[in-house]
């Protein structure tokens, strides 16, 4: 049987949706092992896991996949297929080779025995957080660490540039070259800007220090969804150790937050955060729906959206000055007498601290940094797992001047690396600079478009991110998206000069020189 | 290659622990679709599980399969096998044997149209229940009747008989005139008992009539697991609009219930009822775990199971002795001056209505022999689904003397032949047939075994069900385990008896001649 492009194109779309709703599920198995899932659970779940994404894997690499993509003239040197093709086939080829050439040649027992490990590693992370008991998450780590490299050998990375391999997963065509060359001002700019605020008087926020109960604060996230738009008819918000955002179909896509009784900053931030990737994930176009190309562009331009979202505008005064009034509504006893520019001031505290996800906004790319460092370092063998916990602290010293006391507030706070995701964390402080590239260009478009902000209106801002970003979903390649939204390649200085004039205002810094 | 035997039981074990995972993952997909799936999600979901099930139908249909049930001697003559196998291997291999038979009888596409349908119809039934607009539910149960006529004939089953074909995925043994010759003496014995006692006062329950916080009944409910020794390590407690209980794995067993304000006792029972079925599914023994073979012998056996809780146990005088000091905690004013005697005969009252979930003890067979006699008239052809709401109007006033004023009260109360489970409805009857007959070898094997309920003290209990019942998962039919733990086949007697002591005594009403 002779089939014409017409019928190859349908059939790998086909195959491509069939793909995509296995991976579905293995999310939602994902999404209630970390929300549900009773403890004694966890075994099994993780071969149920491993049997599916083993299953997905083998069925995309069939021969029928290669036929079809090698059929439609897509290959190593040829990604788009024949070029006769239309740009959006020509942008689906493109990455579906792409994915079949990295998957074709994982074999499928390593695929499962990765995924059963990252299961089994997840609990034994959790346990030993809870225990401040770095050795026994030890002997997971380094499986996981192992597995890595093997994976990336299997790509062809070998030796020390076995991490490029990784970061490729989630921001495709970045090496590690790449983001040192970005990370390096912006350490030194951060560093230098921390430093000078260490020197000022430190804004009031005791009234932070006070009792907000949970069931409040439940209610509380579901009014400040609405506020954001996101649709409850087409997604959920649950509660994790760990706040993420999963897509288990085009109609349902599903955030988390955690609930602190003393800590109420850290539930709004996280909602507003997760509801950024949200709307993301809910935005893209008909002619994408269901397929591959129906995901974010990679991992560092989901979080320039979460990120736009949780700093950019949730931490911005026109934000408070729209939505206090309503978080009064919610605390009226514990806010009493507190006006909303203090409390805009206490949102934005600069203090270096400890934990990663209750980071500052300036502090926190220091974070990523500090992991950047640390997984190079273990990739290229200068360090070794075991030595984790003194170089965390020798990192922390170095970069925020302060050093925890366990590991549960060191090298065990994150869940990454007990998943796999070796390479995940740069993405969140290149996250804050694609953000901040973006903005520039949406301030020249709609002057003046953070006016509707007050008034909680939000739909300028969102129809230009649809416009822009969304409806693109993974047909770009990072740098290619940013050229086309902004004409710029990769920096760190849009980013900077907005940290400068935000936290210059709050303390009144010196204005540096140009 | 030449396997022994050991092998091929080996890799024959190994097949159906992959399948198994597969049923649990789908399984979840439903658990979620009915306690956490937003509601644009459904129409994705449907394709996930219709993928989902294809695969595992495909999956244990493979020739394999076919080749290792042949090579260890098991066929359509000799469904056990070699007959030196020992005897649990043997039940094993007749098991698969049969579950073989059917499913690769079915063709793939079948199975995934009939999944794709079942789970539009479950949301159409949903949508049509709130709506009471039996019409816009009309088409999607006749396409379900069509394809479980389609099933049965692909198994041998035609015409009048293809019932006994859907029943034989229930209740495993039993024809429609099985079920018929138990059901009649029931009938006519329920009726009777019912116009006695509708000539009796009724008693006392106007203080159920009352408030009954939800979040306060959300915390009873745990204290209630608590109490029956559900353990929250292995299972989760959710809600849903139709209470049920999942296997997701075997340390991973879910049940759910609902809350009304107005209703204390639904959320009460549908709780010890599930947390029957799942004391069922947590104890198999570990020679059985993960593969077929631990499952409940039969729909019936394990209503039984659920039904003996609910009832047998759960509304006796000694279990109201024991508990109802600690219902008084969590609602002191509700039920304060109400004496522990008045609320159990309340909890007892025999009243005709017209919702099967909620129906007492009494009449809820009647509710079960009214959807027998339906479904047995639907599938001999004698009646259209377009005249369901009538013939059920019809039933209703014959059984029990009331009328539903809606199809949301009648024909549309229950999820089942939304979900195409079409011969399931007689389980309910049969379990309360089967535990009755359980209960009277229970109370020869251990006189006054209702004594420690008082406590609340379960064990004993417990130990015997397990050691007659548990352990024997799906390794005898329903019949088989009846004789076994009995010595008895299937008869209405023991329940009629059960009823006749426990309503005669509530109601005062005369002894009938034995």
């Amino acid at each position: 049987m002779i089939m014409d492009t017409t019928e190859k194109l349908e059939k790998l779309h086909a195959l491509d949706r069939e793909c995509r709703h296995l991976e579905r599920v293995a999310a939602l198995l994902d999404w209630d092992q970390e929300c549900y899932l009773p403890e004694e659970g966890v075994g099994e779940r993780a071969e149920q896991s491993a049997l599916l994404h083993r299953w997905a894997h083998e069925r995309f690499i069939c021969r029928e996949t290669g036929d079809l993509l090698a059929g439609l003239g897509s290959g190593a040197a040829t990604p788009r297929g024949d070029p006769s093709l239309p740009e959006l086939e020509g942008d689906f080829v493109a990455l579906l080779w792409k994915k079949y050439d990295r998957e074709v040649k994982l074999p499928g027992d390593f695929v499962a025995s990765c995924v059963r490990a990252e299961r089994l590693a997840q609990s034994a992370w959790a346990r030993a957080r809870r225990d401040n008991d770095f050795p026994a998450f030890l002997p997971h780590l380094e499986t996981l660490i192992d597995l890595a490299r093997q994976r990336a050998a299997w790509w062809g990375y070998e030796g020390s540039r076995a991490y490029d391999g990784l970061l490729d997963i989630y921001e495709p065509g970045l090496s590690q070259e790449d983001i040192a060359g970005v990370f390096s001002p912006l350490r030194e700019k951060l560093s230098s800007i921390l430093k000078e605020i260490a020197s000022q008087p430190p804004p009031e926020d005791a009234f932070l220090d006070q009792d907000f109960d949970p069931d409040t604060q439940r209610r509380l996230s579901r009014r400040l969804l609405e506020v954001l738009g996101f649709d409850p008819r087409r997604g959920r918000l649950d509660e994790s150790a760990h706040p993420f955002t999963t897509t288990l179909g085009a109609d349902d896509v599903r955030i988390t937050t955690r609930y602190h009784r003393r800590n109420l900053l850290s539930n709004i931030f996280s909602v507003i955060h997760e509801a950024g990737h949200a709307a993301y994930e809910m935005a893209f176009p008909p002619e994408i729906r269901g397929g591959s190309l129906a995901d974010g562009a990679s991992m560092g331009i989901h979080e320039s959206q979460s990120r736009f979202w949780e700093n950019v505008v949730g931490r911005s005064r026109p934000f408070w000055e729209g939505f206090y009034p309503v978080l009064l509504g919610f605390f009226p006893d514990q806010l009493r007498g507190v006006p909303e520019e203090v409390f805009y001031r206490a949102v934005n505290r600069v203090q270096p601290s400890l934990i990663r996800i209750e980071a500052d906004e300036l502090s926190y790319s220091l974070h990523i940094i500090l992991r950047f460092e640390l997984e190079r370092s273990l990739f290229s063998g200068d360090l070794s797992p075991a030595d984790l916990p003194q170089a965390w602290a020798r990192g922390m010293e170095d970069l925020l001047g302060i050093v925890p006391e366990t590991d549960t507030e060191g090298v065990l706070q994150d869940i990454h690396w007990s998943q796999g995701a070796f390479g995940y964390f740069p993405s969140y402080a290149l996250g804050n600079l694609y953000g901040l590239q973006f903005r520039k260009k949406l301030a020249e478009d709609i002057p003046g478009f953070e006016e509707p902000v007050r008034n909680l209106a939000f739909g300028e801002i969102r129809r230009w991110l649809e416009e822009h970003i969304y409806r693109w979903g993974r047909r770009l390649e990072p740098a290619a998206l940013l050229r086309k939204v902004t004409g710029e390649s990769l920096r760190a200085e849009p980013f900077i000069d907005y940290i400068e004039g935000k936290y210059g205002a709050l303390y009144h810094l010196p204005v540096s020189s140009p």
